[in-house]
């Protein structure tokens, strides 16, 4: 597999896991794709799919996710504590090896146009795929929900990327496009300061002028006596790890504060691991190539 | 693909595409190996192959090789400039994922075994098998050569570990053996002085008090106006690539030298770099199981 797309769709139903089986089934039957992942929440009756794949079979994957959820998902009785919009409530895709945010920017037009045709589900562009600033943020896309929507759709301003200018009666509208993969990473620091974390914490993140790939804010960890600055990093090429913990290591520093670990929270790519090998050894001319694993992925 | 070791036989033909065609072809047959690589060389006569598998795969693989080797190679005609006592020549077994180096013996005595059993092939165990200190080094068990080993077998001191007390007529004896994974590393200088190199080495490699896994030379680079800290890696997991870097940083500071980079040749494990970033990020509660390359090579 030379090339991997991530895609992490998420599905109204979190509840009946007979529907969510035939769903997730449909997705792993697809040939060229793996299923890595599904989880539920029956409070926010929503499900999150995880797959990867290259870009013809992530495209097979998705459509084969309309094909079996559209007609098991009714949203005119859905109830969930989290905010949706659609059957198929979102649909990112994330490029992890040979593929680059702008392939899958393309790869997000391509599946959203064959959904509205084939399905008549609206398709909203967001994030990195969005056709202007106001909608490249979800929350604003969804905002009103599936209930507000064919009220909101009115707005010549939201008229869809592609399909109908009005919801699909059950199924409602979709949200899809390109993201850069997001890492969890905290780091922890060796003071009860709160103030300090969040000291540092603002030194680092985008908004307040920090890096253009970081989000953070300062936590409390009482059960250990520490504080943590808790950070998103929401595209590790551009701004990687090692740069970022260096940051934090030197604004630490200056208030005589120690780094006493970091942590990566669920996955990462394993080239955000490489990069900081890379970093540090001060390695010459390395290619992911030359790791034993990537020659394994390799059909 | 839970379990990964690496096998990397050494054939004795390096000349005729077509046995080697037929051999490694064998070799990929295997349900649940994967043929990664084969070099020949026409100088030395001699092909390596290098496939992964889980164990039982991986010994099949190394069945298969045989009964192919045996037939197509003759080593009463053989010649070529390399070292060998047999048609198939030496078979180290190393752990790359989810195995170890003890595991990896208890491998290269069962597929030992079975090779002599089944093909009357006298088998030596080496490295990390071997059954006595004597025999570690494959120079030393495969000293002789092809030519000398009917007499040197007479020697009760090179009974085989497993098979028939003579070698088998046309294809000699094989050694087999574990060994932990090596990586070329090296550490280039910012001087033109080789006697830092050497020092440098010197401090580092086993042999002169140094880290246990390290072998270490000083080499010149004079096209650019550099030396090179040399390094074989023995075993990764035991002497990681981060702390030579370091030591070699700290006897250059010595010197008033910067290190100005690092290469690794060839192939590495993903892990030693997991390794290098864990330390410098230092990371808590780390496992490969968080990278997600890992959860595709799982099936």
């Amino acid at each position: 597999m030379r090339t991997i797309i991530e895609c992490v769709p998420n599905v109204s139903e979190g509840r009946d896991s007979r529907v969510i089986d035939e769903i997730a089934g449909a997705v792993r039957r697809v040939s060229g794709v793996r299923l890595l992942d599904v989880s539920s929440d029956t409070s926010h009756n929503r499900s999150v799919l995880t797959f990867v794949g290259d870009a013809p079979a992530v495209k097979a994957g998705v459509l084969a996710l309309f094909e079996a959820a559209l007609p098991r998902i009714d949203l005119r009785t859905h109830r969930g504590e989290h905010p949706r919009m659609g059957a198929v409530d979102v649909v990112p895709f994330i490029p992890i090896r040979g593929s680059s945010v702008d392939e899958c920017v393309g790869l997000s037009k391509d599946v959203g146009a064959e959904v509205a045709r084939r399905f008549g589900v609206p398709v909203f562009l967001y994030e990195e795929s969005a056709s202007s600033e106001g909608r490249r943020n979800l929350a604003d896309v969804r905002k009103g929900q599936f209930e507000g929507l064919a009220e909101k759709m009115k707005d010549a301003r939201w008229r869809p990327d592609f399909g109908p200018g009005e919801p699909h009666p059950s199924a409602g509208a979709v949200a899809m496009g390109a993201r850069a993969f997001l890492i969890a990473y905290n780091i922890n620091l060796g003071t009860k300061s709160l103030a300090v974390a969040d000291r540092i914490a603002k030194a680092i993140r985008h908004l307040s002028g920090g890096f253009r790939y970081v989000k953070a804010m300062g936590v409390e960890l009482a059960d250990r006596g520490l504080v943590q600055v808790s950070i998103n990093m929401t595209n590790y090429r551009r701004t990687p790890l090692h740069r970022v913990f260096e940051c934090v290591r030197s604004e630490a520093d200056r208030h005589g504060v120690p780094i006493v670990g970091s942590e990566i929270v669920g996955l990462t790519p394993a080239e955000a691991l490489y990069m900081a090998a890379e970093h540090y050894l001060r390695l010459e001319g390395f290619s992911a190539e030359q790791v034993l694993e990537t020659k394994l992925l390799e059909e």
